[in-house]
C-alpha cells in the first residue's frame, strides 16, 4: 500500500485499481495526445469512440457472451433501472416475478408498483431478515421475466447458483458482483450493475440486454428511457458520462490482461473471502449474519458481541489504515466489501486487525 | 497554453479550466487526506457532503437565487430533461408553451408529444432555419409554463432578453450558456443544463427549481424521475455521479474566486465574442450564420465561401493547435464554441489563424 491510502471496504462508491487510478492521473490533461482532458474531448470523436467501442467488446469477451446480446451505458444508476425495467417491459397486462432479498429488490418490486404494473413476488427471505437466499421457487408461466438482486450489498447473501426458471429470462441487478465471477449469461434477459463497485466509478450504470427482449416497448416511453435508443445509438444518442466510460474501459482492461479474466478473478475473490468467513467461523466473537449457503463474496457481514464493540471497531480499524467497515444505517453492525479491486493485501490486513482486536477485547 | 494542450473550441464537452484539470489531478490518489481517489469515497461521507452542499451553495451565489429555489443534480443530461419536464409539470389536460428555436427545443416539443401531453409550439424560427429568435410572442394564459432554449449550441442564435411571458414562469434550457453572465432568476420556474459544455465535465445535469413547481406531480412518476426526489433529499437519493460533481464545485469555485462572478464572466465572454463577430463584419470571407440581433455570444457559427474551404480550414486550424471549429453534423459549415472556460488568448490564437487563412485563401 503506497504511505498515502488506505485500504478501502467501502460499499460503493468502492476501492478501484491503483494502476487504473494511476493512468487517469497521468494523462489527465492530454488524453492520447489530443491535448485535451478525457473530459474535454468530444463524444462524437474517433479517440471517445474506441474508449466506449472497447469496454463495449471487453465487455462481450469477459462475461462471455453472443451476438444475441447488446452492451449499453446509462445514466441513473440501478436505481433508474428500477423504473426503466418494468416501463420497457411490462407494457398492458404484461406481468413478471420478483424475488425479495432486501433492500433493492424491494425498491425494485416499489417501481413496478409505482407504475401500476401487474407483477407478482413469487419467494421472500423477509421471514429470516433477509438473511438467506430463498430455494425451489414456483414461478408464473406467463411472466415475461423473473428479476432478482444477485449479491445483496447491505444483507450480505448471494445466489451461488441462479434458479432454473422454465426458460423465463431473468433480469438481475447485479451492481455488487458483476465481473466478480464467470456467469451463465444464457439464463439471462438483461443485466445491469452500477458501476461503481466492481467496474468503475459512481454515474454510469452497465446494461447487457439480449435483443429479443426489446421487441415490445411501448411508443410512449420517452426516448431516453427507451432501451432501444442505446441499443441502434451505440450508447450515443445524447452526450454519455463520459469519464466515467473511460474508466469502465480500463478498469476492464485491468481485469483482462493483469488479472486474466473472471476465472482468475473469481479465484481470487473466493479466497479473500474464505479467509475472513474461515475465520469467523471458528471463532464467535465476529458473528456472519448471512446464512452459510447464502454468503456473498463480496459484502462480509457480520457482527461484534454489542453495538459499542462495533463502533470501536470501526473507528480503530480506520486508525490502522482500514476504512469503510461500518454497516449500513438499515442494519448496523459491521461489513468489509471486498470488490474485485481490494486486494487480498488489504484482506490479510483486516484479518491480522481483527485478530488484534478480538485479543484486546474479547 | 502548455506546450501538450491544445486551444479546443469543442461545441460540448468542452474546454475546462485549466487550474481545474491541475487540482483533479494532483489530488486523484488521495482526495483531501482520505486515502482514496474523489472516485473511491462513499457518497454518504463528510467528505462528499461538503463538495455537494459546496456546490449548490455556490449555484445559489453565482445566479443570485433566492431561497424559494432548490438546486438539484441530476443524470442523463438535458435530454432526460425534455422528458421529466412534461412528466412532473403536465399531469392530467395541463398545457404549457412552447418554443422551438432548434434542434434542442425541437427535441423537448418532441419527448412532451410522445407522453401524448397537451403542448402547444406558439413560436418558431424554421422559416429562416432557426437563424433568428422569434419576438413577439402571444402567450395561452393557461399554460403552466414556457419553455425555451436559452442558447442554440447548433445554430449559433441566443436570447439576449428573456420573453415577457406575463408571469407565466420560463422553463429553459440553459445547458450552452449556464453561467455565461447574470440572469433575472425571477422570470423562472425551472432552469437546467448539462454540465459538460460551461459548468463541468459530461455526466451530470444541474437543475434549479422554484419550490412552487413541485406540488403537483402525479403518484404514478417513478422515484428517479421526480424532481421531489432529489429537492428532498439534497440529490442523494441514489448514488450520484461523484466525479463529476466534484468537478462541477471546483468549477464553480474557480468562476467565483478566480474569474470574480458573473459580471466579470460576461464581460470577458462579451470581449471574446465582439472580436470575432467584429472581424467577420468587416470582412466577407467569413458569414456569421445568426441574425445579428440574434448572435449567440457562446457558439460563433460561420460560413466561408465554399464547403471545401471550410473543410480545410478545419483541418489546417487543428494543425495549428486549434481544435473543434467544425460545424454541427446537421448544418455544415463551422463553428467555434467559446465557453466560460476558453481563454481570451484561445480566441486572439483563433482570430490570427483566420485572418492568415484569409489572406492566403481569400
Amino acid at each position: 500500500m503506497k504511505s498515502n491510502r488506505i485500504f478501502n471496504f467501502n460499499p460503493g462508491p468502492a476501492a478501484l485499481p491503483v494502476a487504473v487510478l494511476e493512468e487517469i492521473q497521468q494523462n489527465f490533461l492530454d488524453f492520447k495526445g489530443s491535448g485535451m482532458s478525457i473530459t474535454e474531448i468530444s463524444h462524437r470523436s474517433q479517440q471517445f469512440e474506441d474508449v466506449i467501442n472497447d469496454a463495449m467488446a471487453r465487455t462481450m469477451r469477459l462475461l462471455n457472451l453472443d451476438d444475441r446480446f447488446d452492451v449499453l451505458f446509462l445514466q441513473g444508476g440501478a436505481s433508474m433501472q428500477f423504473a426503466m425495467i418494468p416501463m420497457n417491459f411490462l407494457a398492458g397486462d404484461r406481468t413478471a416475478d420478483y424475488i425479495d432479498t432486501g433492500t433493492w429488490s424491494a425498491k425494485a418490486i416499489k417501481e413496478a408498483r409505482i407504475q401500476g404494473k401487474n407483477i407478482k413476488v413469487v419467494a421472500s427471505s423477509e421471514d429470516k431478515n433477509y438473511a438467506y437466499i430463498p430455494r425451489n421457487i414456483k414461478f408464473n408461466q406467463d411472466a415475461v421475466f423473473v428479476h432478482l438482486t444477485s449479491n445483496n450489498t447491505i444483507k450480505g447473501t448471494a445466489w451461488s447458483q441462479f434458479p432454473d426458471t422454465n426458460g423465463i429470462p431473468i433480469v438481475s441487478d447485479m451492481s455488487s458482483d458483476i465481473m466478480s465471477k464467470p456467469i451463465d449469461t444464457g439464463k439471462f434477459g438483461l443485466i445491469y450493475a452500477g458501476a461503481q463497485k466492481n467496474v468503475g466509478p459512481a454515474g454510469v450504470c452497465l446494461v447487457v440486454v439480449r435483443r429479443d427482449m426489446l421487441d415490445r416497448i411501448p411508443e410512449t416511453v420517452p426516448t431516453m428511457l427507451r432501451y432501444n435508443t442505446y441499443a441502434t445509438k451505440n450508447s450515443l444518442y445524447n452526450t454519455p458520462p463520459c469519464f466515467a466510460i473511460y474508466t469502465v474501459h480500463l478498469v476492464l482492461k485491468w481485469l483482462e490482461e493483469t488479472v486474466g479474466g473472471l476465472d482468475e478473478m473469481a479465484k481470487l475473490n473466493h479466497k479473500k473471502a474464505s479467509l475472513l468467513y474461515d475465520f469467523m467461523d471458528t471463532g464467535g466473537f465476529y458473528r456472519p449474519t448471512a446464512e452459510a449457503d447464502s454468503r456473498s463474496l463480496m459484502n462480509i457481514t457480520f457482527r461484534l458481541p454489542t453495538a459499542e464493540l462495533e463502533q470501536k471497531f470501526v473507528q480503530e480499524a480506520l486508525k490502522n489504515g482500514l476504512g469503510g467497515l461500518k454497516g449500513h444505517r438499515s442494519v448496523g453492525g459491521c461489513r468489509a466489501s471486498i470488490y474485485n479491486a481490494v486486494t487480498l493485501e488489504a484482506v490479510e490486513a483486516l484479518l491480522d486487525f481483527m485478530k488484534n482486536f478480538e485479543n484486546k477485547n474479547g
